[in-house]
C-alpha cells in the first residue's frame, strides 16, 4: 500500500504526523521520528510511547533512543536521535517532507548527513484511496450528514420574533448552541469534532469565521461540519448553508447560483479530467451570471477559495482542485466539492459534498438532504 | 506583552500555531506567514482569510500575496511568499523556530537570506503567565474538572457483576462510552475535548493509550482530561484514576503512592527551585517506597515520564518539570504535577492536576474532588 519515493525521515505527532499514521497505523501527541527506506522501518519513541508502538505497529522496528550509538546528551535531543538513526541505519543521506523541521536539519547536516527535500509528497498514493479508506471517510460523512441534520431539526423547533431574533424553549439560540447541538450528534458518532463553523448573518461571509452570538432569521446560517474518527483518524467534510425562515431574494439567489454550481461541477467530475477545470468551469459559471469574484477596498467578495480539496488522515490534503492544480482527476481520489459566494452585506453561502471519485463519474460518501429554508 | 528575542519569520496555522495565536490573536486551519521584528507585525494570509485577519488582529498588517514585490508564480506559493515578506520588509537575515519548515528555509537560502534558528523560544515570556492568561487557563481546568466528576457520577450509577463486568443500564460499560460523557460535558463548557484518555486495566499501563472496550471492575480506570477552550484556546490539564468496586491490595499500594508523591511534589514547587528538583524528589520517593523505574524484555515499569509540563496554547509547552530540565520555576509558570506508575499486570495509576507557581508555592487552578472507589 506505501509504495515510498524514497529514503525518508519523517517527523510523527507533529509536522509528518499523517503520513506516519498512514505507513504505520501509530501516532502519538508528541513528536518522535520515522524512518523508512521500503525495506526497513523504524519508529524512534519516548519510553512512554513504547509499549503502544509495539502494538500499533507490528510491522515497525520501534527503538528507543538508548539504542542509539550516540552519545547520552544527543539522547535527550530529537535531532540528536535523527542523526543516531542515520548512523544506526548507516546512512549518509535521507529525504525529508517540505514541512520537515529546520533545527533536525541543521544537525544533521552538521554530521555531515546530506538531506534533501522532497518536491512530491512522500506517499504520493495517499491520494488514491483504497475501498477500505473510502469505506472510513464514508463512515465519517455519515456521522457529518448526521450532525448537520441535528442542527437542522434544531432550528425547526425555533421560533421567530417579529425583530427576527430567533429562540430555542424562550431563550435567544445563538451559533454556540448551535454548534453544540452538532458536536454532541458527533461525539455519539464516535467522532473528534475539530472547529465546526455555524457562522450565520454578515459574519459569515469570511469563510473560515467559526461564528459567535445570536442567529437572525433570513440570514445564511452556514453549517461546515468536519470531524475525524476517533478511531480511524479519517477526515469527513460537509456543508450546508440554511435560513431561518424566508431567505431575502438577494440570499435566495446566491443560493440558488451556489447549489447550481455545485450540480454543474459534480458533472464535470470523473476520472482523467485535468484538477483545474471543474474549479475553473465554475467561476466561468458564476461570472456568467453575475457573482464576479472582486477584492476592493479591503473586502473580498465572491467565489474567493477553491472549489475543494482532498480527504483523508488531513481534512486538507491533495488533490486540490483549484484553478492553478496540475495533474489530474483519479479513480480512488476523494474530494470535497464546494463552491461559495460571499458578500460583505450578506454573508456566505457554501454547499460542500465529499466525493469519491470513480472511473467515470463519483459517488457520494453520504446524502444530507435538509431544506433551504427551516 | 510579547517582548522578542529577534526578528522572526514563523509559520502560522501549522509549525508555530501557538506562537502566532499568542502575538496576534489570529489563527487559521491552513499555513500562513507571520513577520515580527518588534516594530513591524505582518499576517500574510489568503483571501480565504483575509477578512478575519484584520479584524482579530488590528494591531497587525494583513497583506495578500499579490501585495508583494515578486512573480506572480513566487506569489502562488509560500515560500515564495516567505521571499517577498522578506524583500518587502527590506531584510537580508531572518531567525526562525525550530520547528519552521525546511522547504522555506531552502527557499530563502536560495534567494541569499540568512537563515538563523532560534535555540530558545521566540517569545520566552510566553511561559509566564499573565493574571488574564492564568484565569482564561482556570476557566479551562474547571470544565475538565466538572468533566471528570461527570465520568464519576456516571461510573456510580453502574452495577457490577459477579464477574466483575460493569454494566450502566444493563448494558456493559465501554471506555468509549465514559469518554463520551466527558467529552459532552465539555463541549457544554465551551471546550475541544482533545483525545481525551479513558484507558482502564493492564492497558492503562501505557500512558498514552486512550482506551477502549469494556471496562471492568477492580482496575484503574485512568481519566486524563485535557481540553481547549473553544475562544481563548488555552488548555487545561487534569487527570484521575478511579476504581469501580474495591482496588486489589496492589494497586491500592500504587494509588497510595502516587497521591503521595503528588503532595510530596507539590510541597517543592515555588518560584526559584531547579525546574528538575520536583522531578528527582519524585523518582527518589518512589524508589524508596520499592517502586523502581526500569525497562526489561521490551516492557516499561515504574515511573516512566516526566512529572509534569507547562500549559497554555499548547498542551505541552514550556516549561518542562522533567530530571533534564535546567532553569528554575517562576512566578507566573503554569505547570502540572502529574506522578505516575505503571505496571504492565496491574495497568497504570496517575493523579495531575495543573498549578500556577507563585512566590511562596503555588496554588490550584481548580479543584476535582472524586472517591478512588467509586
Amino acid at each position: 500500500m506505501q509504495e515510498l519515493t524514497a529514503s525518508v525521515l519523517l517527523m510523527g505527532g507533529a509536522a509528518d504526523a499523517a503520513d506516519v499514521r498512514y505507513a504505520t497505523g501509530f501516532t502519538a501527541p508528541d513528536p518522535f521520528l520515522f524512518f523508512d527506506d521500503g525495506r526497513q522501518r523504524i519508529l524512534l519513541v519516548s519510553l512512554l510511547e513504547y509499549g503502544r508502538a509495539v502494538e500499533c505497529a507490528p510491522h515497525c522496528r520501534v527503538m528507543l533512543a538508548k539504542d542509539l550509538p550516540i552519545s547520552k546528551s544527543e539522547q535527550r535531543r530529537l535531532s540528536g536521535c535523527a542523526y543516531g538513526l542515520m548512523k544506526f541505519v548507516q546512512r549518509t543521506s535521507v529525504c525529508v517532507a517540505p514541512q520537515f523541521p529546520i533545527a533536525v536539519v541543521r544537525r544533521l547536516e552538521k554530521k555531515d548527513i546530506r538531506v534533501k527535500v522532497l518536491s512530491d509528497n512522500v506517499y504520493p498514493q495517499r491520494a488514491i484511496k483504497t475501498t477500505k479508506e473510502i469505506k472510513q471517510i464514508a463512515q465519517t460523512q455519515r456521522a457529518a450528514a448526521a450532525a448537520v441534520q441535528a442542527a437542522a431539526r434544531h432550528l425547526r423547533l425555533c421560533k421567530v420574533n417579529r425583530a427576527g431574533d430567533v429562540y430555542y424553549r424562550g431563550r435567544k439560540l445563538t451559533s454556540e448552541d448551535l454548534r453544540q447541538v452538532i458536536e454532541i450528534e458527533l461525539l455519539r458518532h464516535n467522532c473528534n469534532p475539530g472547529d465546526t463553523i455555524v457562522a450565520s448573518g454578515p459574519a459569515s461571509a469570511n469563510p473560515h469565521e467559526r461564528g459567535q452570538g445570536p442567529i437572525r432569521a433570513g440570514t445564511p446560517i452556514i453549517l461546515d461540519v468536519f470531524p475525524a474518527d476517533k478511531s480511524t483518524g479519517y477526515f469527513g467534510d460537509i456543508t450546508r448553508t440554511l435560513v431561518k425562515g424566508r431567505a431575502p431574494d438577494a440570499l435566495r439567489q446566491m443560493m440558488q447560483a451556489v447549489y447550481a454550481a455545485q450540480q454543474f461541477a459534480l458533472r464535470a467530475i470523473r476520472a482523467g479530467i485535468a484538477l483545474a477545470t471543474p474549479h475553473k468551469k465554475v467561476v466561468e459559471f458564476f461570472n456568467q451570471r453575475g457573482f464576479k469574484t472582486e477584492f476592493c477596498d479591503g473586502v473580498a467578495r465572491g467565489f474567493i477559495h477553491g472549489l475543494g480539496h482532498g480527504v483523508g488522515l488531513e481534512i486538507h490534503e491533495a488533490p486540490a482542485l483549484s484553478g492553478r492544480s496540475t495533474g489530474r482527476l483519479r479513480a480512488g481520489h476523494v474530494v470535497t466539492v464546494e463552491p461559495g459566494l460571499y458578500d460583505p452585506q450578506i454573508g456566505g453561502v457554501r454547499f460542500e459534498d465529499t466525493v469519491a471519485v470513480t472511473a467515470t463519474g463519483w459517488r457520494h460518501l453520504a446524502s444530507c438532504h435538509v431544506p433551504w429554508e427551516v
